[in-house]
């Protein structure tokens, strides 16, 4: 028999999943609704709204998908690529490939550029590829967490809309930690997480996306066999999990049967978004830039270089370097087993040479950034690496003072 | 402002989703854990073994898909079809269009037959139909809660298997509720739902599959880009997301990073599935039966009739002809507005025609029997409708006290 469920108290502070806020996790222990019941659809268009602010936009379609931040970005590519489509998707780390790695699946004749990881696009760097390979598409991630990152959108957003090409934007990393304008920047569509900023458990995906995406997915439609008279389109989308143009219906006032919403995670991000309305993105956007600026003073004052350069940061994830000598798991491993702090590693070419130190949502308060500076400052100590003893809390406490 | 959460206590006496257990609801309320936490590798490692029990098999692929059940389903169909295979689906209900939607998607040569629905098929029959059309792959629905029928798979199982068929079924309304023995049947890919019997919230599709569904999945397997040596497959699967081959590495040993697991509907269906092991499946489909027994018997006491004969009756869906001169709809919504008691209406051709009662895990118990037989009766009287007063109550309460 397997004992009951005993789960270790976390500080998590990497770029997710999150701690969740505890009203969150309080909300999916209410009782199941049905899908139909007029109750739950109250809530279903509760969410609707909130989330249009949380995304700022007027999109009527705006809405969630049941599945990880993958699966929203799967069902927008897969629902606007067609075979031969021409995408293009500036990688500048880990999460631009799997754009392009989706976007190829859904049938895109994609194009891509890398550049080094740690950097970002000018706008003329993006401007020179759109103009020369002149893509249907161009998807994009807004916080790279695997470098830090963050990409200007603005710029790219207005020019995309003017050459009459669809923008898609991953901004998984960064809604709610650090402003994100999807109308204002004329972004067509864009995809949420809910484990980041969130503070919401892993497992659904919020997105938003206007009538020029609308538009595409109406003509791809196809009804569901055994819902209404079967339809035939030859170019339909080839999942019906993921099929925004069926979801999008039973989001609207139709209600036609898809899937089954999923319950208590519906509860979950309703609370979520209500506590981001209450606190409004404004303080949320400053909370998430002032613990930022409390970390990086206190892993320089430790000693610790920070990696990339700060006019490109994304607030909501700092990556550091690791100091010669030291095995980087040895020491994520044993700030969790001694502190119960989690930070996260790195992938592809920075493996092993950085950490990556996330600062979202709930996660993202004073107490957390005091504990993993000391966490890591004491486990650096015992593997032998010389650093500012003490510094780190006292730099971090001035920021906090000031 | 948005008001705080606050959700009615109704009982749920559908074909899905039912009420969650208790327990299960309190444990989605635990911290979060990181992705790769040991803690929660080891719940992940937990789930798999408890799954196996559940479906009665020794499959090592036995994980969850984060979405809904139709989710797990298009997972395993997009992972063993391709371009031009040949797929039977033997449809007698609305599922059986989803499985024929979804395998057509894939791009299946999909033949089908559809018998009248409120039947199920005789071996002979599908027998018939596979020597003729000689597919590649069967997927079929084990209890059909559109109808509330349950087909026989035992001796199609040997069959297809004896012709080297892969046979897909569609058990989301069915396991724990009832006999289910994926092994012993010879069934090679079997998903489920965790808003039915399992007593857990929508939004995890629980699924299994043999070596003969592994070795399709690993001949079409792609590593994803970004993640190592990028790897061309031109029998590639089109779906990122439910990529079977991708998924199954993340659950094994060597966890390769794909989504992010779902920590708080993990948390969930652990504890759903702990309550199974506790009960025993024994024990569990007994309860099922034995409730499914007072409820038929209130209902007939009451002077209605059971849609569809007892012989292929699935025990978890009992379906009901709704009285001349009713409209079905508003029978429904008085219930649940004046007893917070909630039944299902009807698809495709039957819908008017029929109401559906779940008696499903947790909500498969006395006092949800006796309280719908209770507020199905009063509303009845409402709208004019002459029952056997009193009948049904005393009925079922013969049934319990027997």
């Amino acid at each position: 028999m397997y004992k009951e469920l005993v789960i270790p108290q976390r500080t998590i502070m990497t770029p997710g999943p999150v701690e969740a806020e505890p009203r969150v996790l309080r909300a999916m222990s209410a009782p199941i609704l049905g899908q139909y019941d007029p109750d739950f659809l109250n809530i279903m268009d509760e969410v609707q709204d909130l989330l249009r602010y949380t995304f700022q936009t007027e999109n009527q379609q705006t809405f969630v998908v049941d599945g990880t931040a993958r699966a929203g970005i799967e069902a927008v590519l897969s629902g606007i690529i067609e075979k031969g489509d021409k995408v293009y998707v500036p990688i500048f780390g880990r999460f631009g490939h799997l754009l392009t790695e989706i976007s190829k699946r859904a049938g895109g004749d994609v194009h891509t550029t890398e550049i080094e990881w740690g950097t970002t696009y000018s706008f003329q760097q993006l401007k020179k590829e759109i103009d020369e390979f002149n893509p249907k598409v161009v998807a994009i991630v807004h916080g790279e967490t695997s470098t830090g990152r963050m990409q200007p959108l603005k710029e790219l957003g207005h020019y995309c809309r003017e050459k009459d090409i669809l923008l898609v934007v991953d901004s998984v990393a960064t809604l709610t930690g650090t402003e994100f304008k999807t109308d204002e920047w004329k972004i067509d569509a864009v995809i949420g997480g809910t484990q980041k900023c969130l503070s919401v458990p892993t497992g659904m995906a919020p997105l938003t996306y206007n009538e020029r995406v609308e538009k595409i997915l109406l003509e791809r439609k196809k009804i569901e066999q055994g819902l209404d008279k079967d339809s035939f389109n030859d170019r339909m989308i080839s999942t019906n999990y993921l099929d925004l143009s069926q979801i999008q219906e039973y989001w609207s006032p139709k209600r036609l049967n898809h899937h089954t919403e999923a319950t208590s995670m519906l509860y979950a991000l309703r609370e979520g978004l209500r506590i981001i309305k209450e606190e409004s993105l404004e303080e949320r956007i400053k909370r998430h830039k002032y613990n930022e600026k409390a970390l990086v003073e206190g892993l320089e004052a430790m000693g610790l270089e920070i990696f990339g350069e700060e006019f490109d940061k994304v607030p909501t994830v700092t990556c550091v370097m690791v100091p010669d000598g030291v095995v980087e798991s040895e020491v994520r491993l044993e700030m969790i087993r001694n502190f119960s702090v989690e930070i996260a590693a790195a992938f592809g070419p920075l493996t092993g040479k950085i950490w990556r130190i996330g600062s979202m949502g709930y996660s993202c308060r004073k107490e957390n950034v005091l504990r993993v500076l000391s966490a890591l400052e004491a486990t650096l100590i015992r593997k032998g690496v010389k650093v500012n003893r003490g510094e780190a809390l006292q730099a971090a406490l001035n920021v906090y003072e000031a």
